[in-house]
C-alpha cells in the first residue's frame, strides 16, 4: 500500500490516496501505521477520498493513533491541500474539502509552482456552551470560567472549531505539567465528548505561545484548530489583536479572526518528507 | 534517496544501501532522518557498505539519533542480515559482517524461503574493568559493585559486548525511574566513554525482564547487546542458567552464553515495515 508522509509544523501524518480504492478498517490501520516503532509513526492517518457533495472537490477523513476519528485537523488539512495540488489531483488554488466538521476551504499560496503556504478558512468559531459541548454553568459563553481539576482550579475559555477546545491562560507556559493536566482535563466530566486542551502564554498583543494536549493523541508539536481556538479565546479575553502569530513547539502559524465575516483564517506551511510503500 | 524501515523488537532503523554510492555526512543525515516528527523517525540509521576485509561479506555502520556512532547494535545487525538475504545481496545463510565492534557473524534461520529468525554470534564478553572501560575500584571484574549516583547507591555489574553496559538487578523493574537514572548513570564519571544502562528483574532461572537506557538514544524498546550483557551479568551473579529468554518491552530474545567457546549467541526476529524515498 503506497503512502506519503507529511507534516505541518511537526504534526505529522500518513496520507493515503483512496480515490480509486478505499481502505478497509481505517481505524485499525491507523493504530498500526501511527505506531512510532512497529509502524510508520505519525500523529494521524489521513485518507484522501472522493466526495459525494457537488460543491466539494475532495473529502478528508483523519484517524488518531488510538483509532478514533476527529472531525478535523488544521495541520492535516494543509498537508492534504498541498498533496492534492502537487500530485496533480487538482489545478485549483481555492479548494472545497468535505470533512466531519463541514466544508473546509484551503487556499494555496504558490511560489515557483510549488505550494509555499496554505491558508485555510477554518469557519466560524462555535461559542455556545451546549455546542462545545460542555455541561454545567449558567453563562451561555464559557469565558474564564473556573474549572476544578483534582486539587487545582483552572480558568478556562472553551471554543469549538468543529472540534472542542479548552483554552487556559497562564503566566509561564513552561511550568505547566502537560502530561499530568492534559488527560485529566481531556476527560473531565463537564466535557461529554472529551476535549482538546491548550495552555497559552500571551507574549504581547500580536503573539501568543501555545502548548497542546490533543484529544486521543496526547502532546503534539502543533494543533491547527487549537491555534485557532486559542486565538479566538485570546480575543474574547481582550488579550490580543484579531490577527496574531501563534508560536507552537513545531513552528509558527498566523491566525486571523476576521471581524467582517466572523470566520477564522489560518496560514502555515506543510512539508512532504517521504513517500513509502507499507509492507505489513 | 531510497531507504527501508525495519525493526527488531520495536528497536527501529532506517537502512540505506550504500554499496554503489556512499552517503555524505551520515552523522547529520541520522539526526534528520531519525527525528520522529520532522524526519522518518528511528532509533538509528544503518548503512550497508562494502567491506575492504577479505573475510567480510559486508560492512555495517550505525548512527544514533544524536549523530553519534555506536560500535554495534544487536537489533540492527538482525535487520541488516535479513535485508541482505531478502534483497538478494547474498545467498549465504552464515554471514560475516564488519562492524566497529569487530566481525559479527549472523546466521539466518529460514522458513519458506523467508528469514524467520536471525541468530547472531555476538562474540566473547569483555569483563575486565579497564576494557569496559570503567575507572576506580580494585577488583578486575565489576560484579555487584556499589556505585553512588546522586542520592542513590546501585549495585552494578559491567559487561562490554563491543559496547559497554552497566547492568543493575532490582526486585521490581516497574518501579525504576529510567528517565531519571538512565542519563545519570550513562554519563557517570567512572565511565570515561559513557555507558548503556540495563535494569533487570530475574523472573526465574530461565527468564529475565529488562528495561534499557541506550547511550546516545535514551529509552528504547529493546537493545540486543544489552540483552547479551544482561545475560552474562545474570550468569556471573549465578541468578540464571546459561541459555535464557530475555523479555524486553518490544518482545523476546533468546540469549545463550556458551560454556565451550565463551561466545554469546542471540536469536530474535527482524521485521521490514516499509520502503520509502526521502524527499528532503
Amino acid at each position: 500500500m503506497k503512502f506519503t508522509k507529511m507534516h505541518g509544523l511537526g504534526n505529522d501524518f500518513v496520507l493515503i490516496d483512496c480515490i480509486e480504492k478505499e481502505v478497509e478498517n481505517p481505524s485499525q490501520l491507523a493504530k498500526e501505521m501511527c505506531d512510532r516503532n512497529f509502524g510508520i509513526g505519525a500523529d494521524g492517518l489521513v485518507l484522501i477520498l472522493p466526495s459525494d457533495l457537488a460543491e466539494a472537490d475532495y473529502r478528508m477523513r483523519i484517524f488518531n493513533p488510538d483509532g478514533s476519528e476527529p472531525q478535523m485537523c488544521g495541520n492535516a488539512i494543509r498537508c492534504f491541500a498541498k498533496y492534492l495540488y502537487e500530485r496533480g489531483l487538482t489545478e485549483k488554488t481555492n479548494l472545497n474539502i468535505e470533512t466531519l466538521a463541514g466544508m473546509i476551504r484551503p487556499e494555496l499560496i504558490l511560489k515557483d509552482g510549488a505550494v509555499e503556504l496554505v491558508k485555510v478558512d477554518m469557519g466560524e468559531p462555535i461559542l455556545r456552551r451546549s455546542e462545545i459541548p460542555m455541561v454545567g454553568g449558567d453563562q451561555e459563553q464559557v469565558i474564564k470560567e473556573k474549572l476544578v481539576v483534582g486539587t487545582e482550579t483552572f480558568e478556562v475559555t472553551t471554543v469549538s472549531m468543529g472540534n472542542p477546545h479548552c483554552v487556559i491562560f497562564v503566566d509561564d507556559i513552561e511550568k505547566i505539567e502537560l502530561n499530568n493536566w492534559g488527560p485529566q482535563i481531556e476527560t473531565h466530566e463537564v466535557f461529554p465528548e472529551d476535549i482538546n486542551v491548550e495552555f497559552i502564554e500571551v507574549l504581547n498583543k500580536d503573539e501568543i505561545e501555545m502548548r497542546v494536549w490533543e484529544r486521543g493523541a496526547g502532546i503534539t508539536l502543533a494543533c491547527g484548530t487549537g491555534a485557532c481556538a486559542s486565538t479566538v479565546a485570546s480575543i474574547l479575553n481582550e488579550y490580543t489583536n484579531r490577527k496574531i502569530t501563534v508560536h507552537l513547539a513545531g513552528g509558527d502559524l498566523v491566525i486571523e479572526w476576521a471581524e467582517d465575516n466572523n470566520r477564522v483564517y489560518m496560514s502555515g506551511p506543510a512539508t512532504e518528507v517521504f513517500v513509502g510503500e507499507w509492507k505489513l
